[in-house]
């Protein structure tokens, strides 16, 4: 069997398939396995003229097919799966090769494979790809972590098929081990929080100000063409305007509340805690959603409380407020995305370099937006920035907007919107600025209950006072 | 060796000591092991007279001593200690046998040795104490958790020492497995919010307002006396008043704003994910405590703001908002972790008594507190409530208190005073209460970007458009 395809797909559903040929697009002969027959020749006859393609029934003979240092990738749901294809391949490959798993695997899955293979000499990466089936077809964004040295054979083909940021791909190298697959991790914890505050200030729209989805599709449209110019903002304007075939009502207004998940918020919430750093508006996010599948409890209490939401009145202000508080909010969980790679780099000992992150999020992927232009500048600044909220830059821009999502938060809660993520977001800046928070009293309260000691300002050293127990009951 | 003990006690520091101190004066014949001599000394200095109580410095002399079926408690650290002692009681344990952990264990470290020891018929509770040293000594709250059976034995000795509501010992069984772990858990993730939501309340008082310890003192000393009745307040009251013995200052002034923690409530949110329930207000609790630890970065960002914090007037119904708040907000905390208790029951097969909870939590612990008197009624008429806010008379108590913390949030979010956790108390309320949530359009949202499905208001099923795909980048 001759040895001349560049890259190698397992998995030829429409993610594999799609991906396979927009590497061979770019001139790389590409080999995709399926057990399904009928995917090979799908992936054959979607081939552009002149491209090498080919679609095979066997590991075995997608693997001996592929140039050394053979270069593959899986796209097969995470978990079990995962480790079959490993083993199944492990009788053709040989030290150097290097295999990716593609799919939205849990980091310390993939941390632990990487070690694994690791001792047999084959390099395993774990790949976050975002941009859903037209991304993977017209260029995804894509987060590759493991060995550093394997990843230059990944480079050219993986740079060649990426989204592109004005000329610059979005895929870069993020790190050692599992970095891959914690970035995406924390990519969609960064999108819940996002997909919140919109969900938020249309509460504030619709709900609240009680207007049309048509005019809920101009507004963001025009939100759009400005400083909160992004993918959610973007398909939410087409949202509003979609008809339902069935009964021609707008198509949003007859979708149920519940909303779901697949795992990869709550992973951000739970890993977040271990680090541990604060993602409040994560946090926020994730509870929403979690809150909102307790539809039947809902409609009970609605009954019970019978608390309609007051008005809010329309204007261009308030508009121009909301447009404010997104950016605000956005930026904040962005902050606090990125601060928790920061910590996780270290920790972890991952070394994610924070500045490609945001390259690689600038096209292509569901958190893409204008607003990633300005971190450019402040992480050129200080590629290890422990927080955005520490740039100047960064700072202007939140000072600029302070006043509208202050104003818009204090309005809700009057009208009894609930803006969790959004008031999440506000008091996490004004906890993060402040030199001094509350927590003085609950290091007292827990000295006083249980003896855990505490600190104090003037001077180094662990304290304990007796605190009046005589007094207690 | 005579069999003649009811109860012995492995680990005798303060905790141990004074809970087997405690059985003895309620006429139980007591015996403790520790490997250090002046520990087993130290015991039976400190026993009354006409109790029988006796240190002895091997396992076997103490489980020999023990009627059966014996019954014994640990009070060693959570992790690897409580393995150990389980491996040097085994070679002594007969069938019928008790052995409770006391400690913080992590419940799913409790179930694996509950069905561990159950193979050798052995009987493990996992059983979380409140109360601290001096509540060991004079009666702590306990929530122990095992086979329904046994707790038969232990019933009558943990009820004579535990604290007293009333008539009524603040000990209970707690339901099958780890549910005694569990419980404790989520009491110490409602303790974490309380703690929070009270420090925020502080900080519109100190930074906000400007008032004084000594007021300070007075306002909590007098909320104590009233709706708020309870011992994080009372103590509260307390710590304002302590002076600092160095400086002459008040001590609460002088401790660093670096919050502590050993796990619990981060347990507590990373366990609701799993389940999965909306807790926020613990998870904002736990998140300003990680929040606060970046001291650094916190006064490295209060330098790039310079944002002072604004003025609130203090006036007497500022006080009056600032009490009704605190009780909107404990009672949202307790609903949130009740809420979990009663999804957690189910879903992992504990079949958690909750009016039992309610009860063992009236007095000993930390979280004691008048407003649980308003909670035995709700669960009386439905002992299997999903959520506190679905009883009527509960519902009034927070209609009654909705205006102030509206009012509260308003202007502390105008002078820059972040109300973290009571925020998200009045979010999840309002989303609570929402019989539509906005997250429809989260759910369009999924389904546009990664085809993800939705349900329908109209009917059953679950759906999928092409949302405006000639429109998609």
């Amino acid at each position: 069997m001759e040895a001349n395809f560049d890259f190698g797909m397992i998995g030829l559903g429409v993610m594999g398939s799609n991906l396979l040929l927009n590497m061979a697009d770019h001139g790389f002969a590409a080999i995709g396995f399926d057990l399904k027959q009928e995917r090979c020749q799908a992936l054959e006859a979607a081939a552009n003229p002149d491209t090498v393609v080919k679609g095979v029934g066997t590991m075995a003979e997608m693997v001996l097919s592929l140039k050394k240092p053979r270069k593959m990738m899986m796209l097969v749901p995470a978990g079990k799966a995962v480790d079959a294809v490993i083993e199944s391949l492990l009788p053709y490959l040989e030290e150097g090769d290097i295999v990716i798993d593609g799919g939205n695997s849990f980091y310390r899955d993939t941390l632990e494979r990487v070690h694994r293979l690791q001792d047999k000499g084959i390099h395993f990466f774990g790949m976050g790809i975002s941009g859903g089936e037209l991304g993977a077809r017209l260029g995804p964004s894509m987060m590759p972590g493991g060995d550093q040295e394997a990843y230059q054979y990944l480079k050219p083909i993986l740079e060649s098929v990426a989204a592109k940021a004005g000329d610059t791909p979005c895929v870069a190298y993020m790190g050692h081990g599992a970095a891959g697959h914690y970035v995406k991790m924390v990519h969609n914890g960064i999108e819940y929080a996002m997909m919140q505050m919109i969900s938020e200030v249309y509460d504030v729209l619709h709900r609240g100000a009680g207007i049309s989805n048509e005019q809920l599709h101009h507004i963001f449209q025009h939100w759009n063409e400005g400083q909160l110019q992004s993918f959610l903002i973007h398909i939410s304007a087409d949202v509003f305007k979609t008809k339902d075939a069935e009964t021609n009502h707008f198509l949003v207004d007859m979708i149920l509340d519940q909303a779901g998940s697949k795992g990869t918020g709550k992973w951000t919430s739970q890993e977040a805690l271990d680090l541990p750093v604060a993602i409040p508006s994560i946090d926020a996010a994730v509870a929403a959603r979690n809150l909102s599948v307790y539809k039947e409890q809902r409609v009970k209490a609605a009954k019970v409380y019978g608390s309609a939401t007051g008005k809010i009145e329309f204007t261009n202000e308030l508009v121009t407020a909301l447009e404010n508080t997104l950016a605000f909010g956005f930026a904040i969980a962005y902050a606090q995305g990125l601060s928790m790679l920061a910590k996780a780099s270290v920790e972890l000992k991952m070394n994610i370099p924070l500045p490609s992150v945001i390259q690689v999020w600038k096209a292509g992927c569901i958190i893409r937006s204008a607003l990633l232009g300005n971190f450019t500048a402040a992480f050129e600044k200080e590629p290890q920035l422990p927080n955005l909220l520490l740039d100047k830059d960064i700072a202007d821009l939140l000072k600029n907007r302070e006043e509208s999502i202050r104003e818009v938060i204090a309005q809700a809660i009057k009208a009894k919107i609930p803006l969790s993520a959004l008031g999440s977001a506000l008091a996490y800046f004004d906890s993060y600025v402040s030199e001094r928070m509350s927590t003085n009293l609950i290091q007292a309260q827990r000295d006083y209950f249980g003896a855990h000691t505490y600190q104090r300002i003037d001077r180094e050293g662990v304290f304990h006072t007796e605190w009046n127990v005589e007094n207690d009951e």
